[in-house]
């Protein structure tokens, strides 16, 4: 139970293998909210942006960004599962539910799926899955992530590493969504899912320079409280000497980079896996590259289908030179490498 | 249609006389937009601020700042206008037309009126007419710019330069309107349309010193996608070698700035004329002095009327060691110079 | 009146006790105030963010930070009291009223109770009582100050000294209030009135480095004008050579940090008394310590009941190094402290 939640937080030893948590601080979330990260991360989905075409596409009000719900239901985690984190180490299996509106209210809650104790005894990997319920108790997201701990004295020797999902099978789209509604004039682009074609290669245009009250702005917003990004006096004696930039962050930079190339990918679907393989500094700017890796079908939808697709978030480094590194190949540029899917309108016959 | 933008935007070659564009990501504007208008700008006119002042000028609702409609307006054209500008260089007949409202969602298009290329062969000017429409297809902006605009290729020897008003003429004041409800104390100041003489002076007291992060988060709220605005490490390779500031900030800060001085001075009307005179960066500070021009009337408005005013915004110098520039005349300090009509009360006969 | 303001604002001659100021702008607050004062703050009291539980413990919607209204109500206050203000020196009878929701609008009126020049007289302190009303003249907040501020000729020999409270008495909770619904899933916390002994320090863990950007726009958000803020070119003349952060907005940062710890102290009840110890610039990482000094029941009321803390804020100063002050001792390192009374519920007889 959250409510014995030491001051300092809880350590390796403390997630046993099935405990779970109700993380504190529910959070109903409001248009201020989805004012604010527009202005924090320039996302333009026309969706997320237009009342009318929201009420076009089916959806009852402007749905938040994929993104922002992502944001903050992770940073609800952070004080129980990740607050004496060394790294957050990866997603898998991160599925997006129902779609969440301004007004919804979301709770969250992790159950301790795996942990294995670092050969040093210093620390450890603990595996959970977490999931995010609106007010009616309906999944919004679940996810797993593994992180790296600090253990409070000894990690010991436990090694239990559960299975990951290398795919999240069994995406959907919602049935009341009309995807025809999304129309070129609104989104900017005429590309549809019939147009793009696995190994394609996109570098998005933009890039974004980030600052330290940006990273913090948004880190604060999701009520994320793990220090890293927040304390420079504390830092200075830590692995960086400084801040450190939120991963989830960057991938809402990335996505909204990506807008210009993917203008028609209307909603994330899934997230199957991916990590933060380098650290981002404030001063860093970042660029973001897509890589489609597939078109899958949505069984019983002729109007919307899937994309998969590889997001590369470079920094410091024109795209063009940039070498796409091979699965596992480390890149000292490249600081985000996810695998997911998103939702795209399919050109529908005459 | 804009669903054929290049990655890479538009060019000079692009931009024949009279095509049109409808520009991408029509944007429901919130109360959380307006609420991070005054934190980034600092902006208090009461209008904006109060609902009950509001209501009782006649609205159903706070009207949203000018410059914020302005500014969203103008974000929409930037992907297909002058995503490859090397410069905006001119406003002319910006015309304030329906006040818009939280919900309230903004379409814009935009038409080319006239295309000159430069002597080098590099680039162009480019004059283009764009309007804001809200749901009910009102028109709530209408403005001229001219931007320089890179060529792909060459630009050629087009020499279409259309005419452009000297002044926005048929300026009304909306006929539900009660510019008597604006009383002082909600002002905080008792200055109203008579008190003001041609050529009077104002160097209001206020400065902003504006940082990286202020006029990214502002820009980005915009949605406004100009790379020189966000990308520092592109930015190394350009003219300014670092991120320039958005000229729409600076116009807002400046307004915020002018409260002090133009307490009852409620709406702006038109903008005139008016150039971004030298490049404004992160760690200028921003000061605003206005001169009073003309004062003009408003047929069958015994209630309110005009004063024309120019805004000169000065960069890192106090004001009272600013020579006002003559029209046309170079100021290293002056970074903005616009003519433009502001609604103030006139003072009703008992 | 507020219409007679001078462009370069009040001095000291102009504050003769009994003048009364209706301060200009009200406010309406919204959602999306609310949503950027969490991103500048990172606050995480579940009542200001779960409408479900807001709604559980009697409200009819959620309610508005304390120091959201306090830094608003006070905001309004600068341009007539504080614009030409030196320091400001101490707060007194700092007393919530009814609570704030978004919607609501905040009038603010002033009234000074005393002045005394200084010897120099170059300046004074002018001792105000404020008040801010909501749209159907309840009291939201009513606060004593005293601020140093510049003489514009000369202070005089004036000195008359109010008497100013120690204590706020007579705090009650608001009868709607049903405290017991605050549970410990929500808020992370399970420690409630009983568990908190006078004497007991709490050295909170988390820390914030405070940039330029966070600091002027929350100082933006609530309307604060005071230069000293905002204006670095003029600020290199001054006292400090740059720009000194609002108090203001370092009470809402403890605030917030103390969240991990003093989980349950759902409100603001008053403050008693606090000054702003030593000046905080943009680049101090800001702690937070609490010191319980005693517990307070209120009349009537079995389900809730009163904590009177000392906060301290300290700056770039691990805490468990710092000694606490003893009271009037000064620190360099503390730049906050304040004497207030929190609302927390009682553990109630099953």
């Amino acid at each position: 139970m959250s409510g014995a939640r030491p001051l300092d937080g809880f350590f390796f030893e403390d997630f046993e293998v099935g405990r779970t948590f109700r993380h504190a601080v529910p959070r109903t979330i409001t248009e201020g909210d989805a004012a604010l990260y527009i202005g924090l991360t320039g996302a333009r989905q026309p969706v997320h942006c237009s009342l009318p075409l929201a009420r076009a596409m089916g959806h009852r009000a402007m749905p938040l960004d994929d993104f922002l719900v992502f944001n903050v239901a992770f940073g609800k985690t952070v004080n129980d599962i990740s607050y004496n984190a060394v790294a957050n180490l990866g997603y898998a299996g991160v599925r997006f539910g129902v779609p969440a509106y301004a007004g919804d209210t979301l709770t969250c809650e992790s159950e301790v799926i795996g942990a294995k104790a670092n050969s040093s005894g210093k620390s450890g990997v603990v595996y959970v899955r977490s999931r995010a319920l609106n007010q009616d108790g309906a999944e919004v997201l679940s996810w797993i992530r593994w992180v790296m701990v600090n253990a409070r004295n000894a990690a010991g020797n436990i090694a239990q590493v559960p299975p990951l999902p290398a795919t999240v099978v069994d995406v959907a789209a919602p049935s009341f969504l009309k995807p025809a509604a999304l129309d070129a004039a609104s989104t900017g682009g005429a590309r549809l899912w019939e147009d793009y074609a696995p190994g394609e290669v996109i570098d998005h245009p933009g890039g974004m320079t980030l600052e330290e009250a940006d990273h913090m702005s948004a880190t604060r917003l999701y009520q994320n409280t793990a220090r890293i990004h927040f304390d420079a006096f504390r830092a200075q004696g830590g692995p960086f000497g400084k801040r450190l930039i939120y991963g989830g962050h960057v991938i809402s930079v990335c996505r909204a980079l990506s807008h210009d190339g993917l203008e028609n990918a209307f909603a994330v679907a899934a997230i199957h896996g991916g990590s933060h393989a380098n650290p981002t500094f404030a001063g860093d700017t970042i660029y973001c590259r897509h890589v489609v890796l597939s078109r899958g079908e949505i069984a019983g939808r002729p109007d919307v289908a899937l994309l998969r697709l590889r997001m590369l978030g470079a920094k410091n480094q024109a795209l063009p030179a940039l070498a796409t590194p091979a699965p596992g190949e480390k890149n000292p540029a490249v600081v985000l490498d996810l695998d997911y899917s998103v939702l795209i309108p399919r050109r529908q016959k005459p």
